[in-house]
């Protein structure tokens, strides 16, 4: 629920909303939208009569079930939301690129992954411990083995870690290799995950599901803010349609969307949404052309023998290649200033 | 992986494979596909060569990353699974009905509730507890205190409950009101939360999420299966498409392809498929006539204000008129035995 | 454009409203919205502004794009629209079967069908002569020859054929054979072929297009009603959507959306929509039950060898079993007088 | 049916493939697919067994109904197919800008719009004069009249005018005024005006249905090709999806399958996909970063009056803007030669 407060509500009217929340169970939080102060109350469980707020002093309106976003909406923040780690952006200017393999396999292969991306001036790694797989005999990745993998790359090569997380249980793990934390497609939506991230403080790169709409993705991401997290990056990797050229369809609208109703940074990952490699250059390139605030590219030392998805991931030629190209792209985007 | 085991294979063969995954850090499980025997080999992480595998003697061939089922698939049973509760079964013939509010929202809504549906004659009764919402601003569920109001009808009216589990940490409290654990359709990769089910031997309603195609319905199902708990039943309740007269598309074709490629019995949720009471009727009819081995029906004593997804909640009368008609053509169907 | 009058209006009003339409190039035509009177003006080219009709006496508004359909609206007719071909009719209470195989390939196969089919006491019969099909190296249909052999088994069996109608050029032709004329689901936004059929007078069988909503549906049979021919029928035969077990996803929900927004009868072809035939009896049924006007099934002597979609034909065991199915079913829906 | 000859096949037995068919009334064309010839046979209806071309001597083998294109097949060509009117190409190189308003309303509209276009340096000029609409009480375009508008500014400017033919009846109206026809995406499988167009020997750009798999829109253009036209224009401008935040999903993946599967150039339309004038720039860049051979902008004096699909529409200083920013791109990416 959120509780929007009339232009001339006293600080004292703010206070008693709050402490009307807590008294029924409830979990309050006060916002600036813009110009307008409200309360949001998140739940712990009690079924909350809105008229209960409705009536207190200095109460403009209450929303009970409200389907846009808030905190995540382009007004409630003057500027776009920029996130840094160690020096590295996100959102302040030219598309970041963040490339890596899919899944973390071996020390050879996250090595001379990792050596290589570094080499090519990007500052971003990705590579999952934990995958989400939808069968139960795929490779489900290497686990905590994966992550102290991704802690070697990360000191010695100074990339800043973007890595899954799978589940509550293993975040703390995850936390300590990521820089990022990946939240997967398939669990977008996955409510009880999107807030524990939005109590852990560190930079949420949040996928959008297959089958989710924006507006979801959106609502997806103010969970996280919801809690006090505000460094969410959102990501489109394809959705599903009835075209099979390609394993999803890549949703570029998301793009122009994203700017248009919130202040979150997106990133596109064209190897997601193709699924074959010999496509993955065009739709990156497209990506950064529509002004995407990153680029994920996936990138493998043999991708015939990768253990999960290895038709997406470019080999090390076409990727040095594709690299300096988004490079230069990027620059002629960040010079052009371009139109929305 | 899998690892298919020749039609001449010994037993000391099948204890040699099992032993080797757990040399390393797996963990196996001896299955029989049919007149084949296999080993599930389920990964605590190890990127594990199949090739291993596949030199033992008595080892046919080794599927490392396999795309369709197998415990769920139809060859791996003689007969269908039955999923019994309490002398109540779906799966043995007559479709069964399932009924009660999206949500549980207080003692009387519930009490209420319950007892149109017991006096209908319908013994399985849903409810949601803890309710995962679009919005974090929606009321998501009476949590703990909804939990004790559904143990409170179980006793009362005899009814068997169906109640969503949202994550892992909740799942414990979930048990001990749900003799069925419903696994929403945003949770349906929730793959940790789809171990923890199957390891908790409850039967588990898994609801098809509305991106996610049949095929990875199955190997969903499969995750539970995998952790041997026997007892799935599938839940189709709409996918998403560009039609928007509806709230999703009722894919009643998941009838069939079920009944084609799995054991498991499959139950159809119209109420949240049409997002609309006045289509509830027509399609909640024809999932019988499709085969459907239950119904799950929304109903709610006063849907214009029901906290959570009212549009699609049957009134009372509505509802009585409805499982009479639902109940007669069952049995038309149970008399018919009809062709596949 | 629409022109809606007042309550007040007089029949002079109407008559001026007329005029100026006649004036500037236009086709007007009265007709009666429920209780209000109103002048569609459909156009030969101007882009006419819709003020200068707005301001003449006796006018209450104009609509100069309307989003809805008008004629085809439920509003519009007091009754549902029944059409009956030599004494068969569809849309006027138990569910008609249609049935046939999808092109007529032969002589033989057309007779040995048609028998097949007037034996399982079935009145209208299917079957196409002109072919639209993917590829221009597929069967394109036996064309005129084709019609011949429809109107043989029309007279020597006495069944009202549903054959579809290709273009404009051809639709004479097709005229001659058809009792019902069939627009494909490729060609249901081809305009000028709906003002022709519009202008032909005789049922019309129109498809919903893959892609297309149900509003456009509705839409498209507005186009036919718009040119004074009253006798649509609309069929629901899938929808194009990421899954891909089935051909399509048959979309039931067409049904009690269509009874709710119109008066025209609707018929489901489930063949089209499953794409295999061990879907069809389940579909086929759950049509029946949905309340549908009627259901369409393609049957073939010998679907291995079949010319076009011979997986979804049901051989003539099957079928038998399944009309007599069907047929059951209708009496007990006839029966119950359903609530919706 | 295509009848690939064997390579040794001698030119007699390719005659006397050619005879075969003439005598059973099909048409047949020789052609060359790659290094292997065959013959296409175009029926005029007889359902023929191909069994029957099968054992002529010289014959490899007959696809009687094959899925994929042939002549529009990448292997069909050495070289890429470039579209030249009047010294202007598409599929040349550059990315080709073509633009011009949805319809063609009025003379001074038009006027203002083409003198524009012209200014901004594009040399093709769309509008249409006849306009398929979902509604038949919306604004169906000047037609004859619009023509002759369309011919005037041809006159002016030097444009070279894109039009859309509706139909096979007006399609030789429609020749006088278009340098490229157009075939809209309702009309993508209305085979009658395919073949038609195909006859017509004038570049034809052929748009993808909303609900057309990518497959299906190369067998369109199969339609065309295979009557002797050789000259056509692929254009993606988006699907049918569930996402609602633009009006359809823009699948620039497109243009890489395009590339990959076919030697036809492939044209992006941003504004049809977006729906909204605000997501176009994005779109627009993407496509050109993409690699298409061209973007099809929609430019309106007035957009907030447009009689058709103003929303989607740019201002004037919008899309000078913009046109000018993607002259630049598409220099870099002339430049580039990017890879693929």
């Amino acid at each position: 629920m959120i509780v929007f407060m009339s232009e001339s509500a006293a600080d004292a009217d703010l206070l008693r909303v709050s402490h009307k929340a807590r008294t029924l169970g409830l979990t309050p939080r006060e916002v600036t939208d813009g110009s307008r102060r409200a309360v949001i109350v998140t739940g712990e469980g009690a079924a909350v009569d809105p008229e209960e707020f409705a009536r207190l002093p200095g109460v403009a309106s209450c929303d009970a079930a409200p389907r846009a976003c808030l905190l995540a909406a382009r007004e409630a923040r003057e500027k776009p939301t920029v996130v840094t780690v160690r020096g590295a952006s996100i959102g302040a200017g030219p598309c970041a690129l963040i490339a890596g393999p899919c899944a973390v396999e071996s020390a050879d292969q996250l090595q001379r992954t990792a050596e290589r991306v570094a080499r090519a001036g990007i500052r971003f790694f990705r590579g999952g411990a934990f995958k989400p797989r939808s069968s139960p005999y795929s490779f489900q990745g290497l686990r905590e083995e994966g992550l102290r993998l991704l802690e070697n790359v990360r000191r010695q090569f100074d990339l800043r870690i973007v890595t899954e997380a799978r589940d509550e249980r293993t975040l703390p793990a995850v936390l300590e290799a990521a820089d990022i934390v990946q939240i997967g497609a398939r669990n977008m939506q996955n409510f009880s995950l999107l807030e524990a991230v939005g109590d852990a403080r560190r930079p949420v790169l949040l996928k959008r599901g297959g089958g989710a709409t924006l507006t979801e993705l959106f609502l997806a991401a103010e969970y996280i803010l919801a809690r006090g997290n505000p460094q969410v990056i959102l990501c489109e990797r394809g959705i599903r349609t009835f075209e099979s050229s390609t394993r999803n369809t890549l949703d570029l609208s998301a793009v122009p969307v994203a700017r248009r109703h919130t202040h979150l940074p997106i990133v596109v990952d064209p190897s997601h949404a193709a699924g074959v490699a010999w496509a993955v250059p065009a739709l990156a390139r497209a990506a950064v052309a529509s002004g995407a605030d990153g680029v994920m590219i996936e990138v493998h030392p043999d991708p015939s023998h990768a253990l999960s998805d290895g038709p997406q991931a470019l080999a090390f030629d076409a990727f040095d290649a594709l690299a300096a190209e988004l490079r230069d792209l990027s620059a002629w985007m960040a010079s052009r200033r371009p139109i929305w």
